[in-house]
């Protein structure tokens, strides 16, 4: 099942998938544009990686990481499927960056790998937008690169783990105006769902909602204030955003 | 005023200070040590400064930084006054931190540094403790180093804004079982708090209870289970910690 958050006559109501159109809580079918998206889930803490895709890493002139690179996300960065995301007026690079987001269904620590999926209740999608001018080296980037209010929308729906064959075998893409500009595949993670889910709670309990950005493929381009940007993963959806300048 | 959230006889109420007790919503006076210290504030974001006192980028043989060297915390590493902080079993360097923490009082953006004061509602102490097996470079620590459940005690009051003449020059100190074993200003920060609300605020939101922990001077060194540490901030009050073992 596909699941999503969404205001509709000012009301913010859960929602789900049917014939491709959004059933609201009240039972009522509404078009998918006649809805503001909400992100699908309300996190506690937002895990995201850095360089997982060892061509992405090579893009960059990095090596792939040892272990995982992880840095945490603030809650004002977030917004909605649909939603506009400002490019800074003093900036030159804004890549776009789509990622599997994995969503944490139980409280958990010291999780084995092969445990992992037990503490998985489903996925989503984030564009995770890099402002490129700050990232100065291999290491955890700044707040400026990765933390600006409204710089990684999300969703727009929640799906099911157990509607996911292999979430370790899905196409990514990432569209800029209609116009293909990158495809991978979560096949080419250097650290796998089960091994970050291991990895992260050996120090840190996770919790229902939190989310595991898994990072990204090579391909990421800048993109211009007016751009609509498409993230897709295979199976669960995709995710449309806009960007708009600062005073827009 | 002092302010706490407080669990007692498993309510949690507000609290207040009188006459070095603890005034509870409800009107009891009740003792210190008679109460659950729950951190003063529920903040949204919590900003981290690493690096912020030369002196203390000195004992690290870092420069200090040319910018504010800024990270998020999980709300997974935060515990009250009296609280207890697991030493992990298989590291070498658990260091205090003890710093002056800046609480938001209403939102922001694009704060100029001749307004800042205007945005906060008060102070707090944060033990900032850190891992020093996993700092591997001077850029943004890893959540290794800085994130794990329980390593940040904060508290134990929440200290008004008026209350504090001037939080640009009070001094802090750590005791280590009863022994002075750090001792600082923050005089000595490299960037003030004014500059650290300008600078975040001019590319993140700032929402009321959002916190700044704005670092540490020199003089960290081990802790060991069992030890008993007390962070001071002049004005602010003094937060005690014990160390405990993973399985204690």
């Amino acid at each position: 099942m596909k699941r999503a958050r969404v205001s509709f006559g000012g009301l913010i109501q859960d929602a789900i998938e049917v014939d491709g159109k959004v059933k609201l809580n009240d039972g009522r079918m509404v078009e998918e544009a006649d809805v503001v998206w909400l992100p699908p889930v309300k996190p506690q803490t937002v895990f995201t990686l850095g360089l997982n895709y060892a061509d992405h890493a090579a893009e960059l002139s990095f090596d792939a990481p040892k272990e995982p690179l992880v840095f945490l996300k603030g809650p004002n960065t977030f917004i909605g499927h649909r939603g506009h995301t400002v490019r800074p007026s003093d900036v030159t690079f804004m890549h776009y960056e789509c990622e599997l987001a994995v969503v944490i269904g139980k409280t958990g620590k010291n999780i084995k790998k092969e445990d992992a999926y037990d503490y998985v209740s489903g996925y989503t999608i984030a564009n995770d937008y890099a402002i490129r001018d700050y990232l100065e080296n291999y290491y955890r980037p700044n707040l400026r690169v990765k933390n600006r209010d409204t710089c990684t929308p999300i969703g727009p729906w929640f799906v099911d783990k157990e509607d996911i064959a292999d979430p370790m075998n899905l196409t990514l893409r990432t569209y800029i105006n209609g116009e293909i500009k990158q495809e991978g595949t979560t096949a080419d993670m250097v650290f796998g769902i089960p091994e970050l889910i291991e990895y992260l709670s050996s120090f840190m309990t996770l919790n229902e909602n939190d989310l595991i950005l898994t990072g990204t493929p090579k391909g990421s381009v800048d993109t211009k204030v007016g751009d609509e940007v498409i993230t897709e993963v295979e199976g669960i959806g995709k995710l449309v955003n806009t960007i708009v300048g600062e005073n827009d």
